[in-house]
C-alpha cells in the first residue's frame, strides 16, 4: 500500500482520512488538487507531504505546457505562484516549503529551455525526492535503532500521531527507527497514543504496525503519564514537522505535554525526522507558526458530534517541545544527541533554510 | 434537569450517555436495574453513583416485601447481598461503598422491625442522602471559592471530565466550586478537556458550563499542557472517586498526567470532593483498584470504530495523583492544604472507612 504514486501523468494519494477502514486513493490531477488534498489531511506526514507538493509542482506545469512553450519570466512567475499556493496549504510543517522551493529553484535553473524540457527536469525530481525520502528514512531508522539497542534488551516504546510509512514515501521516521528495531529483535511493545483530535494514532499507527505484526497497544492520549508509570517505558520516540536552529521542535499537539511526562518519569525522549525538517532560519521554536484547525475536528470524532456544536473550541494542530527536553534527534546525516544550536549545526546544513 | 429523581417508587437516572444531544431519563425499577446504569455509566460520578445506589438499596428492599414481612435474620442477609450486588457495579469510587454500607447499616439497625418500616427508614436516608450531598456540594464550594478568591482577579481554570452537577445531585465538586467562583465575578474561561474515552468533558462539562453561561472553551486531552503554557492558567480543579489517608487521590485518567503538567508549568492543582470520598482504610493510593474498562471504548465511539476491531487496547478508567502533587482538597468541612496523613486526618473523621 503507497502512501502515494505517480501513474500516468496523475498523482495517486493514499485517503489517509478513510483508513484503516476503508483503502482508496485519491486522483489528484491538478496542483489544486493536491493543495486541497494536504490542506484536508487525505495526505499528511511532514516529509509525505513534502513529496506530495513536490508532484503537485509537476502538475501544475503539465497545466502550464497549454500556455508556454517556453521557461520564459511569466512562465516561471506562474510556477513561482503555484509553488506558493501549495506552500500555503499548511503553515507548520516546513518541508513542505522546502520541497516547494526546490521544485521552483530548479524550474528557474532551467530557464529559457521549452517548457517540455523543464517538465521533464521536474518530474525527474519530484521522483528523486521520492526515492531520496525512501534512502533517508532507512538511514534514519538505523542511526535510531543503533543508538536504542545500546539499552541492550526488548524495548517498550511509546509513540505519538503517526510518523509511519504513511507519513513518508519510505519506512517512517519514528515507526522507521521502531520497525529497525524491531528486526532486530528489540521490541517488547509499542504504546500508541491515539491522537485526538485526528486520531492518526488509532486510525494509521496501531494499523501500520499491526500489519507488521509488532506488538501494539492503543491508549487515549490522557493514559500516556499513568502507561509511563505502570508499563516501564524504555523511549518516547516521535517525528517532527519543523525543527528550529536550537533544536526546538514542533509536531503533533501532545508532543509537548508528553515531552514533559518523559521528563519526570526519566525516560529519554527522541525526535526521528530528515534534515529537511530543520529550519535554520528560526532561532528558537517561539517562532514557529502554529496551525489552528477547524473547530468541529474537536466537536466530532469521525464524524459524530461529541459536543454541541456551538460549543466554542481551541484547536491549535501542533505545539512546541523545547530542546532541553530531548535527548536525541535521529536524522539521515546522523544523531544530534542533547540537540542545541552548536550540536544541530554540526550534522544539519543545507543552504535552502539559511 | 435533575441527575436523578425518586418519583412513584421508581429511581429516574438521566441518561447520561446520550447527553448532551439527547435527554432521556431511564427508569429503574429493580436493584439490578440501577447496578447495570452505574455500570453502563448512565449515572456517573462518584457522588452521584453513593446516591443512586442508595436508592437501588431501597428499589432491592421494595422487591424483598413480597418474600418477607419482618426484618429477620433471612431478609437482613438479602439486604447485603444487594448491597454487595450495588457495590460490585464499579471498583474504584468509594462513594458507592460508602451509600449501600450506610444503606446496611441502617437496615441492621432496624432489624426486629416490619420489612414495611425498615423500608421507609430505607427511603427516608436515601432522601437525606439526596438533600446532604445537595448541601456538601454548596459548602464545599464555598471553601473553594474562598481559597481561590485570594488571587485576586478573575481566573482561568482547566478542569478534566466532569465533577459537575451531573455528578453529583447538587451543583458538583469541581463545577461547585466554579459556579461559585463565578457568582462572585471571578471566572474568565473555563478550559474543559474532553476527556477520552468517554467524552464527559466534551459532552457534559462543556453542556454544563454553556448552559449557566460560564465561559469554557473545550480542548482535546493532549492540548493541556500546550494550554497551561500558552493560556495563563491560574489553576487546575478536578474532582476525585476515591482519597487515601496520605491524600493520594484516585480520579478520571488523565487527572495523573495533569499533574505533572500543573506542577511543571508552576499552575496548583486542586481537588474537590466530599468526605464521602476519603478511604481512610487505605494508606496509600498505590492501594486503590483501578478499574479497566471494555476495549470498545477506546476502538470506538458511540458506534463509530476509530481503530480495527482487533486493535489491543489498555483502557484504564482512573489514574492515581501522588498527594505532593495537590495543593489542597476542598471538602464540605474544610480545606486540607498540603494533604499528608496529618492533614487529612485533621479535617476527615467517619467511622465507616476506619
Amino acid at each position: 500500500m503507497d502512501t502515494l504514486r505517480w501513474e500516468q501523468g496523475r498523482l495517486l494519494l493514499l485517503d489517509q482520512t478513510k483508513l484503516p477502514l476503508t483503502t482508496t486513493y485519491v486522483t489528484c490531477t491538478t496542483w489544486q488538487d493536491v493543495r486541497d488534498a494536504i490542506a484536508i489531511l487525505v495526505v499528511r506526514g511532514a516529509p509525505a507531504i513534502g513529496v506530495a507538493a513536490a508532484y503537485g509542482v509537476v502538475l501544475g506545469v503539465q497545466a502550464l505546457q497549454t500556455q508556454y512553450t517556453v521557461a520564459d519570466t511569466a512562465f516561471l512567475q506562474a510556477v513561482t505562484a503555484i509553488c506558493r499556493g501549495l506552500d500555503a496549504a499548511r503553515p507548520t510543517a516546513v518541508n513542505l516549503r522546502w520541497a516547494v522551493e526546490r521544485m521552483n529553484e530548479k524550474a528557474r535553473q532551467e530557464a529559457g529551455k521549452s517548457v517540455q524540457a523543464v517538465y521533464e527536469q521536474l518530474l525527474a525530481l519530484a521522483q528523486t525526492m521520492y526515492d531520496e525520502d525512501i534512502q533517508i528514512n532507512t538511514a534514519m531508522a538505523e542511526y535510531g535503532a543503533t543508538e536504542l539497542a545500546k539499552l541492550g534488551r526488548p524495548l517498550t516504546i511509546l509513540t505519538h500521531c503517526n510518523a509511519g510509512a504513511l507519513a513518508t514515501a519510505g519506512v517512517g521516521t519514528a515507526l522507521g527507527v521502531i520497525r529497525a528495531l524491531h528486526k532486530r529483535g528489540l521490541i517488547k511493545m509499542v504504546y500508541a497514543d491515539e491522537t485526538r483530535p485526528l486520531l492518526q494514532g488509532a486510525r494509521l499507527t496501531a494499523f501500520e504496525l499491526m500489519a507488521d505484526q509488532i506488538p501494539v497497544t492503543l491508549i487515549t492520549d490522557n493514559m500516556a503519564a499513568w502507561v509511563m508509570k505502570t508499563k516501564s517505558i524504555d523511549a518516547v520516540i516521535v517525528g517532527a514537522d519543523r525543527i528550529t536552529h536550537n533544536g526546538d521542535t514542533a509536531n503533533k499537539i501532545g508532543t509537548y505535554g508528553l515531552s514533559i511526562l518523559a521528563q519526570y518519569h526519566h525516560v529519554p525522549f527522541y525526535i526521528a525526522a530528515p534534515t529537511s525538517t530543520f529550519d535554520l532560519s528560526l532561532a528558537t521554536g517561539a517562532e514557529i507558526p502554529i496551525e489552528e484547525r477547524n473547530h468541529d475536528e474537536v466537536r466530532k470524532l469521525q464524524g459524530v458530534a461529541t459536543a454541541l456544536p456551538e460549543t466554542p473550541v481551541f484547536n491549535p494542530a501542533f505545539d512546541v517541545t523545547p530542546h532541553e527536553h530531548i535527548a536525541a534527534i535521529f536524522t539521515e546525516k546522523g544523531t544530534i544527541h542533547h540537540p542545541d544550536d552548536t550540536t544541530v549545526a554540526a550534522v544539519v546544513t543545507h543552504s535552502n533554510h539559511t
